[in-house]
């Protein structure tokens, strides 16, 4: 249960009200807002007065519900706008790793020639192997900061665990929980605690209550800034990676208020779905695509077989235009 | 493995070639084809000069392979083609259930109205529960005819098991083998024993390989003339009734050479969810799309929560069409 | 909603409140009883003198909740009882398929020297392939009949689709109805309307609550003898065939009055791992186990990789007995 | 693979046989071990003389595999060793949640009166709500360490993420990885660089061959002491809280040198299955099980349903050992 108190309530009597409905405090710049973790029948007469709404949910997703925001959230991807009433979808585009100078400068020349400004490129990768490769780490984060200088574009980076959190929230421009890292009470609480945009991807064995939930621990820390991502979920069927749970968004874009990016990539695994893939996603009317690209994929250090070559990716591009514009989304 | 013998070997020949390799044998107008369950290394130097041609497969996927056709088969569903070289995209919608006359009647002037020609309505549902409506049977089916012969409709009309199979076989035009029904051997062997086009749904715990597999047992048997329908798998998510499965949608689309139909209301399990999905599904660029709609679906006497109002239907219908435009199909 | 008729209402009054409540009507000896598909918040006042209890629940599980019989029903394998307060568990063995007279007299002969009763083998195998052994059908139906009659075993043996039902039902003395043929109604129909005790197995994408729904089909038709036999369902994993969900079979032992039958072998699909199952399932207190067993695994012709050879066999029986011991119940 | 080094080869050679093979590098007593991600076809001719031996391996799963170390490794729990030669199973029991010091004490003295010794409580726990309990942390550590010293427990206790990892392994006996945790590299380096044994919960998305990788990034930092913990995977089935994967464990036995823990209590997620569940769990022949039990479960401040209070758990402590003496195995 949601419950705003009005302004000008001094902080002891909040703390009283917090105390006694076992609520998380949120500081908003016009309002108070408690979270409780349960609906609360009749709250106390001695407090009614402090109270100016409460909203009651049928389950525990509050802050990013539609029944409490009913319009999506505008969120910023660096320059660009997404959610509200933009009709923005945003194609972040880039290699699984960031492996080379050269490979993430021609990864911007591929961008800049489509006239997209999101990079994407990890430089910790939460491999399942310990004997494969595991990332630049540092290095990467460095090289993908010159290249946001020297070509101006958003960075959207991933953190793999809490150990180098802050490194990826001071370099990313977009700081992306992945799906592995779902969970990870120590990357939520940090990227709680700041302003820049998250794009916390679903755990592949997550619910979507879960996925949501997960969500709120930035929002009910302070960060308003949250991007879902759905990326496939495991299932039994195992000729494709995962399985991309489009009847999911429906729902999410129906009951939450987050933006909603989709990542088909890393959903088929394959390169050769990824194009059909792109376009469903596409038509279902979300604020985002996530596709990864590669000068030469069969050489990439990870994730080889489902990143599209730069020509595939161009041809791609090039579709997505027509059907962005019947659904009357402008691709950017 | 398949085999192809040489026009003309004697049938004497055929079986002996066929007995020594465990084979199916095919009949078909310009060869004879033989099935094999495993690969042979090398052919009987007997039998050489009486073959023409053979096909060696990975897995246990054969004539609905992509790798012995190239091209997707070309079927039709009454008078439209859909497959092959035809870039049509087939809506075939109506009630989950026929209910009433007027109820099927209002179906077929909704079609009319938009210019669709097929529609799709069960007589023999195959519910979870005995105590619930089970379908009008028989008197479903002739009311579907006489509904046929007044609009000049395509009928599309569900098997549930082996006892009314031949019913079905008769009334319909296109036979649809349910979800719950795609193991049901009995079925399976009167859809081959025919030539009429046969709409197989995936089991909603079935692997593609496994739905393919079951195709096979159609194809082999000498109806070539197999659609496939996915309609969502059974996952670990509940919020939505079952989860369409797309990417295994590519997988079909790469590698087998059968026309394919997507089913969102089914696997969406919810109105809401529908339009934005069957967008989706139309923008994979599939074969068809089977919409449910009934005229008050809070009244139906199954499937209520998923089926579409007539206005939403239309609604859904018109925002098809830029869409198809935009990637070169025709909805029909 | 379960409504009990007191026993000397006529026909006539039974048939009004089964219509008003759309009930099925099953006649027991001492009452009949009307099943509603959904609860009545007030039997009408004109026939509440004709009703002697009723009964609601919070599903659709009605005749096989232990919230309407609270003891486990009593039910005859051959000359042997299981559930009711009857402590034992008896083990049905024997291979996958009947595949000729010398290994299904072999598989008698095993049984025999173990004190065993209840033999186990399909003549009508629901193969994935069309390409592979099917079964010997009647053929095989007649041997089991003579093995039954020259070594006095009780067979087990499945229905894989409603087209050859009449025939199993014939032959066998308990019908397996198999995991792929769990919704199968033609089947459930035909089961309900004899007496023989039916193994219904759990089909491998069913949740618990359609499984046991398929078994009020049974029970709601006319046959109480229906015994639950779980034997893996399908999940993401898949270094073994399938996932044997005892988690539920807790949920099965608590919720429902019907007898539980476990098949580690199919679950597990790999003849390594299934001593150490069938220890498991048997210390979960179920009423039988139905185990794989082939005179010579690799030559079997269906599969082959799950089957205990007859060494096998016998050791993995000499470890039950002092497990059973241990926990009350008797190895039959 | 792994190449066994000859001792007394310089480390310049290992360097450089590392570098040509990608290895990881790990420093036994006896050898030098490196892991290289992928089979080699020919080890150089320069280096032949200093490689001792060599394993190829099916799949990445490599120090963990039973074709390594063909013996299960021998690991303590305190003062108890489970694995090699022993035939113990720990039975390690205790609240989801570290409440109150009369609770803890209370578990203390139920584990003292069943001469059990090895105590489990969480003091970091990943909820899936941000509105509820959270955990004592440190302070529920100095309860546990408080109650080691009084009663000579061994203290079983849970990491959530990295940021209080050093924390958790400087008081823990035994260090819990969660199920949620099980991908947190951050995790999995810290507890590869001590010799403390660690718990690693397979995550309840996670196939068997990513459970067993996760172990690896322990096993090739250093850490030799990894125990496996199946407690349920996600799967369609919702009547329960997971499934409890033994066709999954009867692999793990066979295939990986790594002793195996069992937790029915998270799998089932309801206390009345509990009791047969680990009786089918112990049948299993497994090294160890994880119960929840809590002097008042109703009151718990999580995972309420599934704890069984201090009566039902002594039942269930007397009821598996004659079990655990059947199989051979010694419950301590």
């Amino acid at each position: 249960m949601i419950i705003h108190i009005k302004k000008g309530v001094s902080e002891k009597i909040i703390n009283e009200i917090a105390v006694k409905y076992h609520s998380t405090v949120l500081n908003e710049t016009d309002k108070t807002v408690l979270i409780t973790p349960y609906a609360i029948n009749k709250i106390d007469d001695r407090y009614h007065k402090f109270v100016s709404e409460t909203f009651v949910f049928d389950n525990d997703i509050q802050l990013a519900s539609s029944a409490y925001i009913k319009d999506k959230r505008e969120i910023s991807v660096g320059k660009i706008k997404i959610g509200g009433n933009v009709n923005n979808t945003v194609v972040i585009a880039g290699p699984c790793s960031v492996e080379s100078w050269e490979q993430i400068k021609m990864t911007a020349e591929l961008l800049k020639s489509c006239g997209l400004t999101s990079l994407r490129a990890g430089c910790f990768k939460p491999r399942t192997s310990p004997y494969t490769f595991q990332g630049l780490g540092l290095e990467g984060l460095k090289m993908l900061d010159a290249i946001r200088n020297e070509y101006n574009l958003t960075i959207v980076t991933e953190v793999r665990d809490s150990t180098h959190a802050d490194m990826v929230i001071e370099y990313a421009d977009v700081i992306q929980i992945g799906a592995k890292a779902m969970y990870d009470h120590g990357i939520l609480h940090k990227c709680a605690s700041i302003k820049k945009p998250v794009l916390l991807k679903r755990g592949f064995g997550a619910t979507i209550q879960e996925f949501v939930q997960a969500a709120e621990f930035i929002l009910s820390g302070g960060n308003p800034n949250v991007i879902l991502c759905e990326r496939g979920i495991r299932t039994f069927e195992t000729k494709t990676r995962f399985t991309l749970d489009l009847c999911g968004v429906a729902y999410l874009k129906k009951y939450t208020n987050l933006p909603i990016i989709l990542d088909p990539s890393h959903a088929m695994g394959y390169a050769y779905g990824v194009p059909d893939l792109t376009r469903a996603c596409l038509a279902m009317g979300v604020d985002g695509l996530l596709i990864e690209t590669h000068p030469e994929p069969q050489k990439a250090k990870s994730d080889a077989s489902q990143q599209l070559n730069h020509e595939e990716f161009k041809k791609l591009f090039q579709s997505l235009l027509p059907i962005a514009n019947s659904i009357g989304k402008t691709i950017i």
